[in-house]
């Protein structure tokens, strides 16, 4: 597709360019126009119709949107802003440096302006950001009909028709209904008839993932938003909470795995940027980690006598951060989905334990043979075999019940604690266990080997 | 609330319970009803209106449904099947026992039960199960006014009304058009005027993550069901669509902890269940982490020698797995949503030697200061203190390029054999890096001490 296209824009054959770009949706053309480089994507946005070259915008990057503008003519990029929704330009119009927002204001229409200035003036991440005021607002005294012409009417421009807002004489919001209802009631019904005075509202001021709580807890299309007095500002749709939805499953992900949370996708995230994310908590980890060097200074005589033991020491601290990492993901997704609660941490416990023994078993069981078996091939573990091998199994059931234990309670402390407990990570939980994981090693063994070995 | 509706079940005070239920919505009414017991629940269920009553039973989890039915009357239960949806019903119908599906099938009208016995022939997991045949089609040679006419008469059932689907005379599906056009066109508009023949639609056979895909990329919230013949059996909604997806999400996220994933919340998962499925992984990781004890006890003479460089093995190796986690998640998640694509992976592999190299660096400054500041208060690491500090340096640095590089290529190594890249977890890429996070340790060692502890 791609290289046909680029063909085309260098044969400078509008026609057959046209033709080619009309089977394809706003989603592809933006996907197809992150390949090509801006005179090259200038030349299709003027082959475009124009509400696809609208909508193709409004997906694209906003690099991509930036570098357009700069290659299109002065009275295309009127053109473009003043067509796209204004939640979408607010999203755009945000990420540019001031001096260029405030450029691309002046081109606006007085009222397009107006809108664009009036959204960007709400804090950053907030509700009002999201927000588009395109909606069919309708009174409480009119009747099915007079609705349906209405809308007909002044419908055009509204992000969804799907639903229908009421609202006072004073513009202050009394009511949701959706579209189905019109829909289906008589046309001489009164819109007061059908109204049932439960409505769902989100405030411009909220913080956007509260928002996306309450589209997800409600299953909704869209919702409206008010200002603290009730009036009726503007709808935030699904669409828009779907993709905030999406970059904070990403930053949970990201969380998760040991680092801050990449403001960009992956391959426009610059070098030094990726690197200062990683940094900060791999530095951090790694200071944690000093302290198993520490803890290891303190058994150093027992090593030097016993320097099978060292042979272990892997084995014994990552069986503790595996399971621990089982743990701490099975419990920040429960809480997460809200599968289970704080108030619910005696019983998760109880399970946690009961499992991390019954793991434990397992893996002390399969440590133990495999010295058992070694030994009778090879004298690698010396004349006190027996007694290495139970040390490892025994040290094997205390590691991976505490690793149990403390990955899937740091998750719920956070949470307590009002911290975000997907920060509880795999590497973080796999640090705690490492350092306390020895110290339960090396205690087992003074236990088993003392006047042995030790 | 919990309290004061069980104090009103507990008085019989009927009214006063249907008052106060009366303010939540059927998806609150859900988490209600899973605190109470299934006579009292049923109590609950006579006193709601009969749409909120099926609304409530379709978002209950089916071990609550299953109980519940036990519960009702049978007349009840007849009331409750028949008026669910048939995408939920064959949710429903198809966690339950065969025999219990046949009986509750036996109580179904003629009409639903065929519906609802097609519907559960559609293999597991395919589009044909999540359908409803419950949908507006119109004919082209029809006015918007006889199709808005249409609509009030005949609507009331369609799972949504947000979008109508035209069929040809033989029923094949040759468009789908947004309500928005219909209520914005003038009403003695022909619907072929109205089509422009773009549609898309899932086949029934279809995998459900294929449906996950096309809504996703196509911003939909229903799409059309057809068999290879093209005839259109039903349609898919987008909350059908969201449940599967976060699914999905769960299951990568539990893959990414190392655990096969879970098919049930995890506060319904059986303690068996749950540790079969942790046991698994946690066997195989060890076993692989068994090849630390074997690389260990290659060094063993080394380490007799020069007992401190014991000290610095988990510090080393737990470095190495931790910008492999960081790096495995970043590239994992990248995948997912399409932000890269295999075809990058010289430009990834680019970034991540460089980003490797210079976290390498960090942390190998950080070790040697740490050696070297110590070493100025103590003697813990003996006369060779600046060598053994370069040899931890010098080591870091090549752990962490060798776990950042594995880290990154492992999913893409996976994805390109056609496995899925989450499987390559955080405790996996860590057990990869471990083994050879040793052998990069002492082989560093050996280069650095030879002659002087070695």
């Amino acid at each position: 597709m791609i290289d046909r296209i680029t063909a085309l824009i260098a044969s400078k054959d509008l026609v057959a360019l046209k033709h080619a770009l009309s089977d394809s949706n706003a989603l592809e053309l933006a996907q197809l126009v992150n390949e090509l480089d801006e005179v090259e994507t200038a030349i299709v946005f003027r082959v475009l119709p124009h509400d696809v070259a609208t909508e193709t915008f409004e997906y694209l990057e906003s690099n991509a949107q930036r570098r357009l503008l700069n290659a299109l003519r002065r009275d295309e990029v009127i053109d473009l802003l003043d067509d796209m929704s204004p939640d979408d330009r607010t999203a755009f119009l945000e990420e540019l440096p001031p001096q260029v927002t405030k450029e691309l204001l002046a081109l606006l229409p007085e009222s397009e302006r107006k809108i664009a200035e009036t959204l960007l003036n709400y804090p950053k991440y907030s509700v009002g950001r999201l927000m588009t005021p395109d909606y069919v607002a309708v009174k409480p005294g009119w009747t099915v009909l007079e609705v349906l012409d209405y809308i007909r009417e002044n419908g055009k421009d509204s992000e969804t028709l799907n639903v229908i807002y009421v609202t006072d004489k004073r513009e202050r919001l009394i009511d949701d209904i959706k579209i189905r209802e019109f829909l289906l009631a008589p046309l001489e019904k009164k819109v007061s008839d059908l109204m049932d005075s439960k409505y769902l509202y989100l405030l411009a001021e909220e913080n956007q993932e509260a928002a996306v709580t309450k589209f997800r807890s409600n299953d909704r299309v869209a919702l409206p938003v008010t200002n603290a007095q009730g009036y009726l500002l503007g709808i935030v749709t699904l669409d828009d909470i779907l993709v905030v939805a999406e970059e904070e499953t990403t930053e949970d992900i990201q969380k998760f795995g040991g680092l801050e949370s990449l403001d960009l996708p992956y391959d426009q995230t610059p070098l030094r940027i990726m690197i200062t994310k990683r940094a900060g908590w791999l530095v951090i980890l790694f200071l944690s980690e000093m302290l198993t060097a520490t803890a290891m200074s303190y058994y150093e005589a027992e090593i030097a006598k016993a320097v099978v033991l060292a042979l272990f020491v892997p084995l014994i601290i990552s069986s503790g951060g595996n399971s621990g990492s089982q743990a701490a993901t099975l419990i920040i997704r429960a809480l997460a989905l809200g599968e289970v609660a704080l108030t619910d941490w005696w019983r998760i416990m109880r399970k946690e334990i009961l499992s991390g023994i019954v793991l434990g078993l397992i893996l002390g069981t399969i440590g133990f043979l495999r010295i058992f078996i070694w030994s009778y091939f090879s004298d690698l573990y010396g004349p006190h075999w027996l007694l290495i091998g139970l040390t490892v199994g025994f040290s094997l059931v205390g590691v991976v019940l505490w690793g149990t234990l403390s990955g899937s309670m740091m998750p719920m402390l956070l949470k307590r604690l009002g911290f975000d407990p997907a920060t509880s990570s795999a590497p973080f939980v796999a640090t705690l266990v490492d350092v306390t994981g020895l110290v339960i090693y090396f205690s087992v063994a003074e236990l088993i080997l003392r006047g042995n070995l030790l």
